[in-house]
């Protein structure tokens, strides 16, 4: 059953002044241990050892993806569009706080090792025994499915999985907005309050008002620099590939039968892949971030080793080539391998293929994908087909490759390394 | 040796916009694990359970008092101050960035715990056998004293003690700023700009000059505003309170000879009181709060459940009183005791003089807390005699009691409470 | 008759981001001639000789202060206050966006020098033969006199006038957000959203609910700054000294019957005060200014000195004294009258309590000058019984004096004046 | 002969916080009545009637251009550049706070209605008998010549040219910002402190170091943002077009003889192109207010209503077309004209290539409009050779015509003209 509460609570939130909760439901979700749990997981990951302010977690995330979608439902309500379906308001709302419920510890890296993806544990959290689950009942015994649904959109009402899940959603505004703030880079502030202005429900869809262009293309212009500033910058790269050596060799002694000094609850079901609800639970930063600390101390070298270099980071370097072809990486694995280095781990290679970029790809996988443009005559027309500079991004592709590697340990070997390969790490950022 | 950088550093500040970094020396004690473990260390403790923005790590806010200093001293050396002592540039910056090192995980909490000190604990790391007491020995052998005598204010060149530690330095400066940014508040908002032009190296000790009043009055209302917006936050008091409990139990069970599940190097050496330098960089916020994880599954059952209000944000409720005597918290303890709760964990009490309320006191403890402005005539006037406003601030004493309970808990108790005592608990936040 | 814009219109703002049109009504006063007339008055008269970014106008005030007004309005109507008179919301939004309708070009000066009140013309505009009286005609033929009525202070619904001028109003809101903004101090930087989540309708008065105390607080803090910083800074009182001259000697010289050769209307129905509303509302800063740069060409020397001074910015410099007496001011006067000055133009002081010094004073003239906090229990305190911060700045008073005098002149005869005179011009700034 | 204040000054500014001046020299600039002229000159000419914030002057935008032109030096300086001539500091500096000096009343449209060209002005001003001269030659005799070398592009050194204009200049940057915080939006916040950092003085020009690639795209990227937000927004325009049309109206009358009531100096002089130095500094847009608000009352009716049209801006409507012919042009025309509107004066059309679009176009004129990049090997590039998206950018054409008219007389007539004519103006914004 719904119920209002007596008085709006607020929190008070650097990027949209305050986050204002007016609905019971909300405020007892955000109260669940669950969603407490977000606080201790990072929003961007490894990227506070490249931006020392980006400490934020997906708990405040979350809350402003609930306040943004809050705004545009208000404003859908208050505008009367006969196209929003209002008692749809509160699924929305709900799935907008609890679309990032399942990720773990640095998502991206540990998904990668463990084949895991976040968006099955939200809906396990949904529905499984947890606060959240029996907090969403008190809407309707089918709520909880219906937020799932929106979470994997396949839910009956195709306009709150696009309101929720577009190009244009509160989620990514969030994250520009946010990220930006917190690194203190300048390249994500968008006026977000025109955009939201400029949204229309429109035959079960979110559309936006063509006069609305410029600011939309701002919008995808400022995604684009945040990509290549902060989201797939090179130090933070290089943590991420510690990240993922430190979960690739620390699965192979567990695999080969180590005797971890240091694996409390839940580690072992990781590396066994038999988590379960409340395992998953127990996963944060903290504890990864304290596994690591203790792992310096297990007897193997190579364990300790990654462990330090992320604690005290001290990552890989790497250098930036226009092109590099597979014998050439042969070559080097061979010589690394010559030369008594690991080119398992102590070679890393980013390909530009490699990187998930699709800052906006509106030809990608069919219709939720793109940003449609409404005008006066009600003709919807997707923005790359209006907007040249969006044309212009939207082909634009990464053309850079990246080797990382341990610099310390390269430079001890350097001299035994054939003259053209060598000469490859020496001129390094 | 003092060598310059090749190319000057930067890291991108959300606060300073950009931390400059032109000597080898700075560049190297940044990279030392000892200073890199401050990124695992909370600026601002708990508060992130008030404020949820406030995530930000000492790592950053040692940066930025860095950064402040480095701009006094380089427009100190730009208007040629002839009392500026230009060679006590080096030590004042080092000073600067490190004077936090030994911070540990919730200092307040475990100090009050533990009684532990944190200047204690940064001058052992700057002195013992650690990374970035060998990087300052580069500049001499006694290099690190002269930092540490500096921390200890004790340094024979009193100006450099002024400069890093008064009511107007850096490290205030920095943590006004940084807070309201991080916290998303306004009232830290500081012209930062104009105070620094208008310091003055002055007969071994800074002072204003005295057309800055009006910016320092500004700075120091900042200041009193987020004493009570932010620091002082009854939220933050009531974690705090939550945290001083955990340890103060965990303590007693230790040595009671409970047998600890989950009790990881170093915290036995924190618990019998034995720490060394190395136990004590391995101390960390995750640390802590993986240990609070794993300790909800001990047997203790008390432990259990402040660890879980902890983890799960199930803080202690609060009310607030304009007056409250002995007597009075005596028949409450009695009646908690008899209705079956613990006084001993389910009352705490904030007494007025409990806090260390010195926003600015210039009368307090010597020269060293005092703001002076220096006029044209060169005539020192300390800020107090001149600006009303200051005089009235720093008269100013907090007039609350607050009471902190477990709301859930007394709630199953009310009908047993004598009447005027139940009173006391029913009207709360 | 009310009617709604078919769609919302905005203006981008750099203070409020949008400022929100959705009655038809505004949006016609907006564009009426009277209204358009206010972009050529600045907000902040001779401001901008002193700090160049106030160049705003009151066009842009007047928008922001109808913009805060429409936002309390309809959060009063989202949360359903019972003390809100929902009937009255369009007379206060058009009171709110005309209350500056009557300012003249550089009004303090102007109104002292032809003794005339702008609030008077505010009136004699909206009740005049003009377009804002024929757009306001609309809602009803008494609705001009209404809307004048609260303008006034007389409107029989207390609550309104209240809501419109008051010690916390939209007014003073939008000046200290604004003014702070141009000029480019962060003095004025105040939590407004949370304020106005404060504010209550409360028996025909607007009150604050009492945990918004800290923010009202900083508010009046705000406002105690931006006064010395900016309002009453002296430079700025030294141009509107010049201007006030300028107006004294064109009006002497017009009163003697001086020809002069640039003169056009409406300027000598202002010298012979039979001003029409027709003749005012071509009065604006262009014309004074472009008076003043032809004036330049008259053939009295001292209007022609005059208007150079104020357009090329060749403003007095003034001496600050912590006493002065009658008798030095004569002996001053006679000093410079015998040494060939003029008294009556070269001299001029600012006296401590010549200044309409009332940052906040709720004991001054009755209840329309108080900030009443509600508690819990529904009782009101003024703010000042709880805050012992605004207690002690409402008991504050300007110590100084100030004597403004031309630089150039005086040094010509500084040796004519007696020795003790003569250093006091001295050491100025 | 140099000299340096005894004492920095500083302006407060809200786009750089402070303006420095350390000089002797640019201070006494700063206070010559030619600069100060510069304060009666809107930066934005007319766009304060589409943005009511862009009312800020040349003047604090020259004090921007000067004080981002200083650090850029002070960085030179510090950082010792070898390709950089210190001693031609002054010189840029100097060209850099005087080079929009000869900037008149909206500029554009009276350049355009009376053939003149504002850096033609400057020189004059610079060169001319005038306070900047005369302060100018305490540097030595040939130092106005100097200057006026830099701002006609033909100085000797050709690395100060290119400082003070170039697609990367403080000029620009200036622009941006301040535009960018006085009408609101957020096109134009770029990371100015980066690109600074990033320039170097290389072989006679400035280029920019390659690893400052992306900040330069973003700036880019703001700047297109700019104008079509901003600078060529459609209601901007359409004051623009009414500008022109009553210098276009004045002039004819002027030249038919016509005795206008209200044609003080220096008017005449402008009409009859004999404008002095000293009557061009007599020229400023209080003046050209002044004169519109006098014109209302002149016996031509024309003149009148275009007056009226642009004192209470009642603007001209407009319509945009995807395509427009000449021969439609011409039906239209000539159904005004038998409808009995004046074609000449109630049509305007903006074409596409009208606009002086060069957003970025590095293979326009030379060298001097191109973004070198430097790497490490001290190759140099021009950026669209590096940066796809600068490419995408500076190939863009606006497409767009739009049809300026007055509402108001076309609504009268509309049903006289033909169907297919009268359509275009029906749906219009």
């Amino acid at each position: 059953m719904y119920r209002q509460l007596r008085e709006e609570k607020v929190f008070k939130d650097p990027v949209h002044n305050y986050v204002h909760v007016q609905d019971e439901i909300i405020w007892s979700l955000i109260n669940t241990s669950e969603f407490q749990r977000l606080r201790r997981i990072r929003q961007l990951g490894t990227s506070y050892l490249t931006f020392h302010g980006a400490e934020h977690s997906r708990f405040s995330h979350s809350l402003g993806v609930y306040e943004i979608t809050r705004r545009i439902i208000s404003q859908f309500e208050r505008a009367n569009y006969a196209d929003w379906p209002r008692e749809e308001g509160m699924v929305a709302l709900c799935a907008a706080l609890l679309h990032d419920l399942g990720h773990g510890p640095f998502s991206h890296s540990v998904e990668q090792a463990f084949q895991m993806h976040h968006e099955d544990w939200t809906c396990r959290i949904l529905l499984g025994d947890t606060e959240v689950r029996s907090v969403l009942r008190r809407m309707g015994d089918d709520f909880p499915d219906k937020v799932a649904a929106v979470i994997r959109k396949d839910y009956e009402q195709p306009i709150v999985v696009n309101l929720v899940s577009s190009p244009l959603d509160a989620d990514r505004m969030d994250y520009l907005l946010r990220d930006a703030y917190f690194t203190g880079v300048n390249y994500g502030t968008i006026d977000m309050d025109r955009i939201l202005r400029m949204l229309r429900p429109y035959k079960g869809r979110i559309v936006v008002k063509d006069s609305g262009m410029h600011a939309v293309e701002d919008y995808l212009m400022s995604r684009y620099q945040m990509y290549w500033q902060i989201y797939f910058h090179p130090v933070t790269r290089s943590s991420e590939i510690i990240l993922r050596q430190i979960f690739k060799r620390a699965k192979e002694l567990y695999e080969q039968g180590h005797r971890f000094k240091f694996l409390p609850e839940p580690l072992p079901s990781l590396f066994n892949r038999t988590m379960t609800v409340q395992d998953y639970l127990q996963l944060d930063e903290a504890l990864i971030q304290t596994a690591f600390m203790q792992w310096r101390k297990e007897t193997d070298e190579l364990l300790g080793e990654l462990c330090s270099r992320f604690i005290d980071r001290k990552l890989y370097k790497y250098v930036e080539m226009d092109s590099l072809d597979m014998e050439t990486i042969e070559e080097i694995r061979a010589a690394f391998d010559k030369a008594g280095l690991n080119p398992e781990y102590d070679l890393e290679i980013d390909f530009p293929t490699d990187l998930p970029y699709d800052v906006f790809r509106p030809d990608g996988e069919g219709r939720e994908k793109q940003i449609l443009l409404l005008d006066r005559q009600e003709r919807l027309r997707e923005i790359s087909e209006v907007s040249d500079i969006v044309r212009s991004i939207s082909g634009l592709q990464r053309g850079k490759f990246h080797l990382y590697f341990p610099d310390d340990k390269v430079r001890t070997i350097i001299d035994e390394l054939p003259h053209e390969i060598a000469e490859i790490f020496v001129d390094q950022h």
